[in-house]
C-alpha cells in the first residue's frame, strides 16, 4: 500500500486538518470529528447535518458552507461515525426550527442517526431526516438493506441547502429532500478496488481485464464482473439500468464523479458517451457535474447520477453555493 | 490497461466532446481541437492563449472562460499541439491590442508556440509570450531545456486571466505574467507512473515501496527514487527544495494538485503537513487550492506549487472566474 498519509490511524484525523488550513469558511472540532460553517445561520433557519464514513471526499466534509450543509460529521474510513458525534453536531446547528439529517443509506449510518435523532428529540430539537437510497445497481447488499445511497446525496445536499438559506421551514424542505431522494438515480462501475489504509490491501482482486458492474462506494460486490469493454458499451451499461428503473424524461442535473483514482479526461470521455444515450430516452443533460465529487478512496471507476429536475429544482441548483468543494455565484 | 475510453486514437477528442456538452460556457472548435469562451471578449481586450499535450486536465481546455483564458488548445496525449492549431486560436481571439501565449516549458511547446507566434505577427497581431519553468526537481529533463513548467501555469492563467478581464494593456499583462513565472515553485512525487493510452503500459516502473521525487507531469524522471515514507516526510522533501530554491517568506497562494490518481482524502492529509513546514519558514498560505488541478493522466502522487503574492495579486486571484474547473465570486 502506497498512500500519502502519515498513519492508517491518524488519515482521517490529518485530512480534517487539512481541511481546516485550506479553507477559513470550515471551522473544524477536530476532537469530535465534525465541520462546521465558520459563519453560523441565523436563529430562525431550518439547519442541515449529513455525514458518514471517510474515504469518500469531498462528501461530506467538503460541502459544508453557505447554500449546503451546516455540518458534516466524519467517521473513520468507511464507517458510520457514532449517534455521539452527530448529536453534537445536530445540538450545535440547530437555530430554534429543526435539523434536517440527511443520510445514505447504510446500516451503520441508518442506525446511528436514528439513534442521534432520539438524542436530540430528548433535548427538544426537532429532527427530520431524508435517507438516500438511490444505488439502482443492486436491491441489497452486504452493507444495507434496500439500495445504498450514493451520488444523489450530493445534489440533494445542494438543492435542499439552497432551499434552506431562502428560509423555508422544516416540513418543506423534508419534503423537498425526500423527492429528491425518491427521484436520483445512480449506477457505478470500478476498474479497480479501493485499499482501506487500515487493512493495507484491496477490498477485492479484479484480473487485469476485469470491471465491477454496480459496485458500491465501500467495495461491495455490484450486479456482475464483465471483462472490460471500450467508452460506448461502459456507457450503454451504466444508462442502461438507470432507464430501466423508470428514468422518466425530461430535464435532469446528471453527475459523473469519479470514485478517487480516475482522471478527468476519462470522465469527459465517459460523459461524451453518455448524454446521447439520455438524450435517445428524451432524457436532456441541463447541467452536469463531473469530477471527484464522491468518491471511494483509491477506486478507479466511476459513477452517474441522474437527478430529473423541474424550475424549482433548478433554481435551488443555480442558488449560490460556497463550499470548499463547490463555489459558484456568491 | 482498463480506462474509460474508447480508444486511444479518439481518447483526447471524445474528452473534448464531452466538456462541450457539459459546459455550455466554452465552445470546441473540434476540428482544430481548440476550446473557446462560449462568449469572446470586447474589442480592445487582450486575450490569453495556452495549451499543451492533453492528459494534465482539468490543464488547459478546463480553465476557458470569464476571468482566465479566452482559449486552449489542446494536443494529442503528452504531445505539443501543432503551430497551425496554436495560430487558429490566436487569430480568434485577438481583439485589437494583442495576445498574450503562456507557455509551459518544453521542447515541442516552446517550438511551435514560438513558430505561432511568428505567423500571427505576419498577420499583424501582437503576441507576447510567457514561459513557465517553476519546477525545481531538475535543472533540466528529457522533455526539456531549462525546468519543466508546471503548477504555476494554473495560478498565473487565473491572476493574470483576471488582469486582463480589467482591460489592462499587453505589455503590463506581460510584464505581470513573467514576474509569476519568475516567482512560483513546483515540486512533484510519483507513487505510481502514468499509462499513455496509446503505450497501454506505464512509462515507468516502480517497486510497491518506490517513488519518484521530482517526477515529471509526463513522468519524466525526477531527482531520485527512493522507498515510501510517511507523509510528514514526503511533505518535507517537497516543501524543502521549494525553501533551497529561494522561496522568500511572506504571503503565499500554496496549490496542491492531485497527479490525477490520487485522491483527496491524502492531499488534505498531505497539506495539513505543508502549512506547518512552510510557516516555519516564514511563508504564510493566505490561499489554497487543493485538488486535482493539473495531472499526469492515471499518475498517483501529488505537486505542490507556491507563489509569492502581495496584494495586487491576491486581489487578482480573488477576482470572479467563470471556467469549467474553476469558478467563484461571479
Amino acid at each position: 500500500m502506497k498512500k500519502l498519509i502519515s498513519s492508517p490511524e491518524t488519515v482521517v484525523a490529518d485530512a480534517l486538518r487539512g481541511l481546516a488550513l485550506a479553507h477559513p469558511g470550515v471551522r473544524v472540532d477536530h476532537e469530535r470529528r465534525v465541520v462546521y460553517r465558520a459563519e453560523p445561520k441565523d436563529f430562525g433557519t431550518v439547519a442541515l447535518v449529513s455525514g458518514g464514513g471517510s474515504g469518500h471526499e469531498p462528501l461530506h466534509t467538503g460541502y459544508v458552507g453557505f447554500g449546503m450543509l451546516d455540518a458534516a460529521v466524519a467517521g473513520d474510513v468507511f464507517t458510520s461515525p457514532t449517534p455521539d458525534q452527530i448529536h453534537a453536531a445536530t445540538i450545535a446547528v440547530e437555530r430554534g426550527v429543526g435539523v434536517l439529517h440527511i443520510v445514505k443509506n447504510y446500516t451503520g449510518d441508518v442506525l446511528n442517526f436514528e439513534l442521534a435523532a432520539e438524542l436530540a428529540q430528548a433535548a427538544r430539537i426537532e429532527v427530520r431526516t431524508v435517507l438516500v437510497a438511490d444505488d439502482v445497481a443492486v436491491a441489497d447488499s452486504t452493507f444495507t438493506a434496500g439500495r445504498r445511497g450514493t451520488g444523489t446525496t450530493v445534489l440533494l445536499e445542494k438543492i435542499v441547502g439552497a432551499a434552506a438559506e431562502q428560509g423555508h421551514d422544516l416540513d418543506t424542505l423534508h419534503e423537498l429532500a425526500t423527492r429528491i431522494a425518491a427521484s436520483g438515480r445512480s449506477m457505478g462501475v470500478a476498474l479497480s478496488a479501493a485499499t482501506v489504509p487500515a487493512a493495507g490491501v484491496p477490498t477485492f482482486e479484479l484480473a487485469d481485464n476485469e470491471i465491477e458492474w454496480g459496485v458500491g462506494i465501500h467495495g461491495e460486490p455490484g450486479r456482475a464482473r464483465q471483462t472490460m469493454a471500450p467508452a460506448p458499451e461502459l456507457a450503454e451499461r451504466l444508462v442502461g439500468p438507470l432507464v430501466a428503473d423508470g428514468l422518466p424524461a425530461g430535464d435532469a442535473i446528471v453527475m459523473l464523479s469519479g470514485l478517487g483514482a480516475t482522471p478527468l479526461i476519462e470522465l469527459y470521455a465517459m460523459l461524451a458517451e453518455m448524454v446521447p444515450l439520455l438524450e435517445a430516452v428524451g432524457v436532456r443533460a441541463v447541467r452536469t457535474l463531473v469530477g471527484n465529487t464522491i468518491t471511494a478512496l483509491d477506486m478507479a471507476g466511476c459513477l452517474i447520477t441522474v437527478l430529473p429536475v423541474d424550475a424549482e429544482l433548478l433554481s435551488y441548483w443555480d442558488a449560490p453555493v460556497e463550499t470548499p468543494a463547490l463555489r459558484w455565484g456568491r
